[in-house]
């Protein structure tokens, strides 16, 4: 058993199904753009419990032990780190969607090791430096914000845009903080918990609508969606992924207007695509997020965005505080974000 | 029983399923910018055949007998018909996406009359002066053609566009001749029917590949499609619009390229979208055109489009040409364009 | 002489130079799609002022007598009015961009009469409802507004967009409140007068920045503006249209970034474009807008934006009030909107 | 004095105005991602005679013996080289734009060495394997071809796109080829040379206007480039760069369509801008490329594009070949590319 203060570097292993263990970490040498990080604030991802539970996630199989985290922030200076690297190299990293590059190696997506550590080398130009009034935690946050910031700019929203989020997940309501950031003039939340829909209202949803997992229920819903938009639905974001959630989507949504779908719910899926794609309402996919942490960063700098009040638990990096936060995060409801301090 | 010179304006009316009769049609009144068109030429669409064989085409039902035909040419000069009149009042139209204007009267479409007579009352500003050297046949493929045409302006074909086209009907052939005019230099088209691949070929297409409509067949079929392109599809068009074929798009397509979805053969759809939208292939719908008519003719007129093969049997406006003209055009295979005289 | 109760519609009319008479203005038969407006608060506009002056505005000329206005509001119900009619029929109609639409009739743009009048006639669908908490001198700020939301969308305004405006007139002001609107995290206000940057300040600008006119300070202007803005500028929107605006404008914009010609104060000018061109700094002009209506009210009705503060003098519909209104506003500085309640 | 022979590295170097020689060349030792390359092929550029006349190019000044040449091809295998190596991590390299970079190190651009040299070091990245049917002198002419490709890519040229290119130099014709190969369906030419004019009019040009180099003859010349085009001008291209050739590019197109500045013949420009930006037309700057060989390689393949024309002389790699090349190039007229073979 190691403590924090016997090794220099130790991080989290997941080493089986629903197994953590804090284990020392051997951090590579260092390139010549690359900088050491010590590690201080990291969040618990969708995907990381998507890890614990199953060790995969879509096509990602977690083949040896690994170490997890990817929303992190540390100190150099105080940095908030962009998790992935991509290959610099390839057509799609040069024509800027570097997002999509096939040799992308990102913190806890096998086969690469993740930032649940005390320390990682990574390369400076994706290191963040943080702005005195920007917490630690905070920097750790751009990571999910910036799912919701590189969905907005795919779809350009802005005071023209009315639209819903399906899904008051962390995700759904990191889109929601970055739609309004954009001028999303009115925002609709849709889920089937009370707790997170009173949650995304107390955030600051224009309307929330209660909704059931029934198929049937679609029609009346979506009759109730546009009442409670009180005019013609622009765009919808599916931050779900479910048959019945894109079903709403696409339904919802006025002619020539946009899907997007972000969440990653299900694989195959059954949807009323023609009538949509009838009425040019394009469905566009996400994939995390390119160029984002400055825009995040002076969006928390500024205030125009606030990430504090989603982060509902913290742990401290112990062995305990692992194995408790991993439990929290996996029932979800009231825990939005839960973050570990380093 | 009339015959043309017995009364002025004859039309096709269809008066209940596979029942047409040629009977008076009375124009309306002449609006301040109206012309009076005497129709020479009209092509037989796939819609008009649903109308013919179910008396309805998605929600557009017949409920009173109805004027058939929309891709149609005539003469006050020679003039290609746009046959559909937006209101130019609402934020769709004002915002030049005419076609998604939910007042649209569009010739044949269920409860606006066609075509398919001998006069004709349309607004001056949608009808278009043929070139001396396009023929009033010519004049009415323009309406098929700006299906293509309007599908490759939406999502962008250029040099830089390898594609494929699932479907080599019409509208298949169609998108596959605007493409090549907006500079694709590689265009490989997937069909079930070996007659339609060979005509594929020999209108140009690159590379031509047999397929089943079996969907345990996908896997190795996208393989054979990325062979015969030689490198990532950057754009696939779906010309069927089945689960099957919107399955190879999907999976056929590089991260970060498109999905055109153009074929409307199918209500509900099965598909693998997510894995699609996590690599950011997205959706893009196409309802008819806008704006194409003007680009149609000069790309006939210069001749960098050759529409005629295109048009495969001819007929007269009898009432026994009428009647072979629908037969002929139901079976489909050999048969790509019927196309009317008058 | 006539009273607004002797005549059933009076209006002001240019007859000369610096010579406005409010007299009879005959309303037209109303078309079909036409209604009849009881005109209640009008703005003057810097084109007002060219005209009161000197019987022009660039191409524009005053030939015979003409009425004034084109900022107003009114009641049916209580509307906004959109003071453009476009021909709907041409291509830059159908495209959606009729602002550039060559037949366009526009409300005191000779040879067109504007609405400074008890009533005018104007189709339906350019008329737009106020809600119960925009007033009519709102409804009437919908016009300048619409060209700061306008220039905003061509030049997709965003919470990545750190921008300069040079130019604290009427115009420089909707620049700035539309662009916060649009997401705007930092903008910075550029203007020879004092009175106007501290308007501006008062308004919300982030930083001012006083210059000269003289064209030997812009290096040391830019250096003093990009400290202003703490980084690299990405956009510049110059609202004065001169020699030394523009080529500020195009010197403090960052590789890759945007400048946006408003203003039109100039008509030839001298310009180092070529260094900008080499760093793709694109030029983007405006005329006008177009689809701005429903936008400003929503704005305006939501509290997003606030024009009041911009309306700093009000006359009545009087003789006396119509020869001071015009004295005023030409005057400038400390007059932003002039405005006429009827 | 060398030979090359008998050493193993010589290059062109530019050691004072019009002073030139052949002389040893040092190569770096390769980085990782580097591969040496044996230079086949290079052409001369203007940018290469600016620096042969003034050992300067705007802003970038020779200030110690520097090796020229950027338009170049060579072998590991057969490669065409992309000339600039940006920095990879700058904000507008990760956003696809690395052409803006400012940290690029461009062949023969001061301080960077060119490429007129036995050999150079390049990253892999940047070098592109030649097709069998691609020669090494049709791989050094994508570079001034990539200038064309990019230009076309930022306005969107297609089959919509009626345009005329003012200048028929070198980059004026590859403009005019990759126009077409984008869809253009007209092409003007214009230029005050005849024998310019007749070589852009064997190559494919629609039609060619003579114009004079007389401000006072725009308005003339400009009726006679739209009657040549027989309708309106969508964009203009203006590849020399002058104040009659901006003034003659705003002022020929249409309201709504684009002017792009490729050429840079004059720094300080004084032009009708603002009329311009009234009417919406829009001024787009271009540097050089990104993302271009893949496509120019393809296009070149597949024989979309012919280059070989515009190689009017060739000479070897002595010191009485150098001498000759650069004096013949810098002469213009019948001479539009000077190629070196090695
Ligand atoms: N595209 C990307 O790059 C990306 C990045 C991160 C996460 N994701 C995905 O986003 C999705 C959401 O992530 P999260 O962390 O917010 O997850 P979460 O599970 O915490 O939140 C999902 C929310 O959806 C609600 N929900 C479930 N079924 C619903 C239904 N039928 N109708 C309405 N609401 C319903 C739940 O109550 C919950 O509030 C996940 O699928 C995740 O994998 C995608
Ligand atoms: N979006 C629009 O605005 C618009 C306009 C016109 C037509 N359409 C639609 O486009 C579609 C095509 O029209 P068309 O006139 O070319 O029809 P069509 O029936 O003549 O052609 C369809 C082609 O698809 C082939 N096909 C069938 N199943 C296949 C499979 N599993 N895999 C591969 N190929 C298969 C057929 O062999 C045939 O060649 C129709 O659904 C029509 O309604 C849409
Ligand atoms: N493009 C369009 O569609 C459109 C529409 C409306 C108005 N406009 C034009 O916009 C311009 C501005 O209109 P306005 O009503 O705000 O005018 P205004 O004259 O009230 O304001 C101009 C401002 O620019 C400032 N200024 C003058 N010279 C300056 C300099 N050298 N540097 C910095 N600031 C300087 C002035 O102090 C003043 O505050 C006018 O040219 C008008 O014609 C264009
Ligand atoms: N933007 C970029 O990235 C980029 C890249 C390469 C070259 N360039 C620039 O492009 C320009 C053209 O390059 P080039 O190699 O073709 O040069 P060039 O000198 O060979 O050709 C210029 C052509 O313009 C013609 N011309 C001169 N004055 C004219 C006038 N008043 N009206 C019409 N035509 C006139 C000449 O007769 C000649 O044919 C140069 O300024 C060069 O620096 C820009
Ligand atoms: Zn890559
Ligand atoms: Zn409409
Ligand atoms: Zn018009
Ligand atoms: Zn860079």
């Amino acid at each position: 058993q190691y403590s924090v203060t016997e090794v220099e570097n130790l991080a989290v292993w997941l080493l089986a199904i629903k197994t953590l263990r804090i284990q020392p970490f051997n951090l590579p040498s260092l390139g010549p753009y690359d900088v050491k990080i010590r590690i201080k604030a990291v969040g618990i991802c969708g995907s990381d419990i998507h890890h614990f539970k199953n060790m995969r996630v879509a096509n990602f199989v977690v083949k040896k032990p690994m170490v997890l985290g990817h929303e992190c922030a540390g100190i150099v200076e105080q940095v908030a780190l962009e998790p992935g690297i991509s290959c610099r190299q390839c057509q799609l990293c040069k024509d800027g969607r570097y997002n999509l590059c096939r040799k992308m190696k990102f913190f806890g997506s096998p086969p690469t090791n993740g930032a649940l550590a005390n320390q990682v080398v990574h390369p400076a130009d994706l290191c963040f430096k943080l702005p005195d009034n920007v917490s630690l935690e905070e920097g750790a946050m751009c990571e999910p914000l910036s799912v919701g910031v590189h969905a907005c700019r795919r779809v350009n929203v802005g005071p023209d845009t009315k639209l819903i989020i399906i899904g008051a997940g962390p995700i759904g309501l990191v889109t929601m903080l970055a739609a309004r950031a954009f001028g999303s003039p009115k925002i609709v939340i849709v889920d089937v918990d009370d707790c997170r829909l009173s949650f995304a209202k107390d955030l600051g949803a224009d309307e929330i609508i209660k909704v059931s997992s029934i198929m049937q229920d679609v029609e009346e819903e979506v009759v109730r969606i546009r009442n409670a938009m009180g005019g013609p639905v622009d765009l919808s974001f599916d931050c779900v992924g479910f048959n019945k959630t894109m079903t709403t989507a696409l339904q919802a949504t006025r002619a020539g207007g946009n899907v997007c779908l972000v969440g990653l719910g299900q694989s195959e899926m059954t949807l009323p695509l023609t009538s949509a794609a009838a009425r040019e309402v394009d469905v566009i996919g996400i994939f995390r997020y390119r160029n984002t942490w400055p825009l995040c960063i002076e969006l928390l700098r500024t205030g125009e965005i606030d990430v504090k009040p989603l982060i509902t638990h913290r742990y401290n990096f112990t062995q305990e505080g692992v194995d408790e936060a991993f439990e929290t995060s996996s029932h979800g409801r009231n825990a939005i974000k839960v973050m570990f301090n380093l």
